[in-house]
């Protein structure tokens, strides 16, 4: 059977440690579908074209990363595209309190389904994209934050 | 290349945790090598060739389970072992934290060593070996904590 | 002196973790009241009037728990209720945090009032009612999170 | 039924912790038996007979706490006292993991035990018996963790 | 060199906490600049024209502590006044989890600035704004939470 | 008034992450004492001589850094040293919370006495000296932790 991962998220936007927990988990499965979860009621800081834009140029050289966009729960975008597992990565232990709730959330929704989780980088440990919005927000350097290939797409982004 | 997994610890004695964990994460590897790390200063309370004799029982079904000792750091046994890839379990946010330093500085002695963790089912969250080891020192029933096919073997060991 | 507890929450709505939590802590006390607390700025997602009635449904064998709402501060309606405990459950330690905050904050307002906690059941532990607002709102199914006489009721509520 | 909690431990030394946890939970009980669990492998700062005094002397204006000590399970000694309740204090969020699991693992072992937890006193958060031992090995003043009709007993202990 | 510190904070309102904090924190240092930040998108409970009186008021014995106010990110208001610290409090561990965050990704963008953080005081641990503000609003006593000097002023505020 | 810092600790044996707390924190005080706490009790895995060398090297370019060792409780030995600071650093949530517990005691036995907390560099936040001690007894490669003035000193020891 083909391992199909989902890696859910906001990706509001798309920082170093995304990149790095792709590029580490790609080698257990045969396809990550990087897929972000928007929602009427909530609003990004980045619109969802651009984010899904951003993945793009990212991945661009790993055929086998998927990048797609959902509404609705999880667990049905899953079962919709065949994955048996969902991929995310663990930075602190507030991080690891919400995502064991999710996970076995998640479990109790589909048995099926197994969340895997990789640590994020030692250096990449304090970021996330709440931190580099902030900082975009004030014309701050998000350039240690994000992958090289978009720092200027993201940085002049307005 | 071969995906091959360390899923390293004492098992002082296998739980019905430690099961569950091989069970689900099976899909994702080749091959799993349970290991038992040992060391000549610390003391287990149930000897290691039992340990290694409940493990082998419990994964009898399973043909890509490897049960084996060693001696020394994780890092090396992987090395020698061919395997890229840590397993590990996750319970609490204690857990996370040791964890996180343990997978951490494994990367800094080798960067292709990933750490991949999984969840521990939610009835098995708050049961860990050393649990076990209290109640069976105490004559009490360790049945519900333990795989059923070892139950009245590490039960009836003294 | 007549043991009276108040247990406090939006209930939004009531899971199965908060019945547990009640049917477990009865013993202990002659009174238990459920009150909703509900405030003009903070909009809930399923509407006062519903909750109250859902409480009711789960409680209706259990004479000596009573359903009420509020507004205003807890230690205010405790005082008023002559009740000198607050229950609450806890499930993680994010959870505990919250808590020992609350707890110890109100006992500056109120010497006499003693906050009592009970453990979440283990396969309660990571349901709570903000899971519960998600699934149902993309039509998921709550029904393992919601106490059996509701299910319905709440499930089908748009 | 009469309402009998375990408070077990090893007050090695009793704190003000302690004391002020047992007259909080005074009013929710018939009886408070505090236990001090002792373990011929485990050795104690303090001897058992001068724990069981110091608690005996705190509390002698109690009647309805009793003092005993116990070996093997609590759970045992609970179900041999007619116990459905143990009493513990939650100071911290590494309290709380651990209490959780020692929780969670009784109500596997006895589904009518339940656990009662109170909050720490705010000027009680820090102080445990293991800080109390520290500073009288050395000589320090215990004075402001211990409770006053035993201080000098403790302090002058040798 | 002077040695200047940045205690940034919304102070919405101040808490005896925060007073505590300045106080035992000038010793250290030659100027502590108290700097409310604000956020044209965020709302503040108190407004900002009220946050400065009070702080001046509390802090008025005090010559070596200035009162202002910034927007954007903080690591650029240190640099335009001259701070190599910013100084913070820690309460709880999930303050931790958030403070530890915020400190390195400072040290990302300003390899000088170092983040200087002392315990709250035991009694204050309890306690911040948010807390405050719940119980103002609902007319309850902020009494035991603010500095002395400003109880009355904060309390009638409205 | 002179501003003298302890920074206590086992250095069993010193980190980088040990060195680069001190280096960061010097501009803050007039003097650092490194004071290493040994226990006749308490054994340590590099003798206490060794373990003195080994800073005194490091630290040979800072006049202001004093090397020593203790016995007994740390605020007796600030009192001895007129210290009013503790030096200590912060890396994990579990830290904190046993930093959290040790600081408010300190300040139970002396009010004048402040701890202060600089949180560890990113890089270094995973490592501490157990691992690097469990690294050494089975001959791994401790160079990516320890100061490099030391790294052969001690990878050599035995």
């Amino acid at each position: 059977m083909k391992k199909i991962a989902v890696f859910p998220g906001s990706f509001d936007p798309i920082t170093k440690g995304h990149e790095s927990l792709v590029r580490r988990a790609m080698p257990l499965f045969d396809e990550i579908i990087i897929a972000i979860g928007h929602n009427a009621d909530k609003q990004s800081y980045f619109p969802l074209k651009k984010r899904l834009e951003w993945l793009a140029i990212v991945f661009k050289d790993m055929p086998k990363v998927k990048i797609e966009s959902y509404s609705g729960l999880t667990v049905d975008f899953c079962l919709k595209n065949n994955a048996n597992f969902i991929l995310r990565g663990l930075r602190t232990s507030a991080d690891f309190e919400f995502e064991r709730r999710v996970g076995q959330v998640n479990k109790y929704m589909n048995q099926k389904l197994e969340t895997i989780f990789l640590l994020s980088s030692v250096e990449d440990t304090p970021v996330n994209s709440s931190v580099v919005r902030e900082i975009h927000k004030y014309g701050g350097n998000i350039g240690p934050f994000i992958p090289r290939s978009v720092v200027k797409l993201i940085q002049n982004w307005q």
